[in-house]
């Protein structure tokens, strides 16, 4: 049976079908709508996980959450050990730290900024820290892409998968300029044919 | 050359500290202590990581961030296999998801809890929206707890270390009395040998 991808549109969950593309798995999209008002997620994606985020998918009768679970497993499991580094060698352990840098620290001054927004002036005393923090992470991110356009060795990784959204929510802050890394990047992802594709069977994906 | 963990009192790197007793292998502690007025980190971290953060490691010559990386890093290299499940395995796939969780998704409510409890009643628009998703996230983890205390499988695994400290989070924001799981976790978690030995080379930790 197809692996399944509870997918929302304009999120993270993009990068679950472009690594599917990537793996060449046949795969099944059900599509969820962001609200037009206060942009969140739907509740119907509660029904397939309790914590109603996306991507979620469903695998030989599992429910498997977590980006970097989800990216990390269909590697694993269908036929992405190109895009592993080996145990062992110095690639591996830089791979550990970006597949959880991409998820959690750079998410924290992400979503603070973007829930501190809807507060206005208010949010004013707090700030500043935001905003020097996001910028940091930004600089460490751009300092960690390669001359070759990769986060990790000489090509593509599960590592790239998951940071290329960070690197787009970075270019969609307003980063990109100062950022000459992060922005080729973004346009060499762009440019596979399997994200391509992926985009199509999407729908909708923020400015891109 | 022992291992060298950059620590900040009260912080995600206790577990790190707990881990490296749990496996007997020798570490040096170099502390760092949070700001009396704002909490925050010293500028000190920069020297050891770009980003300011604890916990950082050093080993055989290479610095290492993000608390899940180094969790899973020293397991593979300094002897905790018995903390990993076996690859293919369904607990494997559990495993992923929770050393994701534990430092992704579980943080986003937090420290969008922390920080806008700076802002007192200016924060009154989104608080009603991080307090539900804080304790969704909180009702997850407990519903993720086996009945043997343990986040995957039958024994002690590298998620557990992950995990504690999330729990522990839980237990300082209140969320004790209607999670008895998460409440006897930590219970467990804290009568291990390893563990109150770490608490004592750590310094400070919260009320523990």
């Amino acid at each position: 049976m197809a692996i399944v991808v509870h997918h929302l549109n304009s999120s993270r969950s993009q990068r679950v079908l472009w690594l599917l593309e990537e793996l060449e798995q046949p795969y099944e999209v059900i599509h969820y709508q962001r609200d037009s008002d206060t942009n969140l997620a739907p509740p119907e994606l509660k029904n397939a996980h309790p914590l109603g985020k996306s991507p979620v998918i469903e695998d030989d009768g599992r429910v498997i959450s977590e980006s970097g679970a989800i990216i990390q497993y269909l590697c694993e499991r269908h036929g992405g050990s190109d895009w592993l580094p080996r145990a062992g060698t110095d690639e591996y352990v830089s791979h550990l730290e970006w597949m959880q840098f991409g998820e959690s620290s750079f998410f924290v001054p992400v979503m603070l900024k973007l829930f501190l927004a809807r507060l206005g002036e208010a949010a004013a005393p707090v700030q500043p820290r935001i905003d020097e923090q996001l910028s940091a992470h930004i600089d460490f991110m751009e300092s960690g892409i390669g001359d070759n356009l990769h986060f990790v060795g000489d090509g593509w990784t599960a590592a790239d998968v998951l940071m290329s959204f960070p690197a787009e929510i970075a270019l969609l802050q307003g980063y990109g300029e100062g950022h000459p890394k992060i922005s080729r990047f973004v346009e060499k992802v762009h440019s596979r044919p399997a994200w391509q594709r992926a985009r199509k069977k999407g729908g909708a994906y923020f400015v891109w």
